[in-house]
């Protein structure tokens, strides 16, 4: 994995730690990273971003924590078979409908149009539906 | 505006004030709160949502910051007429994205299902389209 495929931003509110575990996330999540994949060394990933090593270190992590990663000393940081996770219960739709809701106002009133939005939200949808089909 | 429109989860890592202000965004954006409209008391939605007062107050300064409300002193929180914030530039819409990406690879990752989520993304693009009709 290349670190021009993580994409922070220092300035921003969210820590660096969870915006970096949130961009590797995307790439297993949408199959750019498969399971047998090496992630850089931390301190490498660490230099090529201008975050602390410690920083790179907890967003490996929470990933490993999550299932995607072994962390084994020495060998690395390295993709591993992910179990599907239990389907989502009512409330995690409703969370994530919510989410969305709040992202999209936010986005609103910061001036990005409802037709800039609406274009954004069909070009994901489209992008999610290939994820479905690399899936099966 | 009932206590009832806005859903906040005090289990969350999101601090209720942020969660407050996004449900009230959510509300204004979308036209169901509007200019003349008074928002309730401060002690009342505290005890509503079960937060401290000064959360609710925090999450009503953050939107008077954003030109959403006014909060003169003994007339109560009211929205006042905005007006439309500047076009936000590419980058502003390339952090839309950025961060749609995420919640979207959080909610797979926990199990939402790609359909589901396509699903959400073409339910809310319908109800973005709707927001920028009553502008007009």
């Amino acid at each position: 994995m290349h670190a021009k495929l993580i994409h922070i931003d220092l300035s921003s509110e969210v820590p660096a730690y969870d915006q970096i575990a949130g961009e590797i996330r995307a790439l297993l999540v949408s199959g750019v990273l498969r399971a047998g994949d090496a992630l850089p060394p931390v301190r490498q990933l660490a230099i090529d971003l201008n975050v602390h090593h410690n920083t790179v270190a907890q967003a490996y992590r929470i990933l490993a924590d999550e299932g995607w990663l072994d962390l084994r000393r020495g060998r690395g940081a390295r993709v591993v078979p992910r179990s599907a996770p239990p389907q989502t219960s009512k409330k995690g739709r409703q969370n994530f409908s919510l989410h969305l809701r709040r992202l999209l106002a936010k986005a609103a009133a910061e001036g990005i149009s409802a037709d800039v939005l609406a274009h954004q939200l069909t070009l994901h949808a489209r992008t999610i539906k290939n994820w479905a089909k690399g899936d099966s």
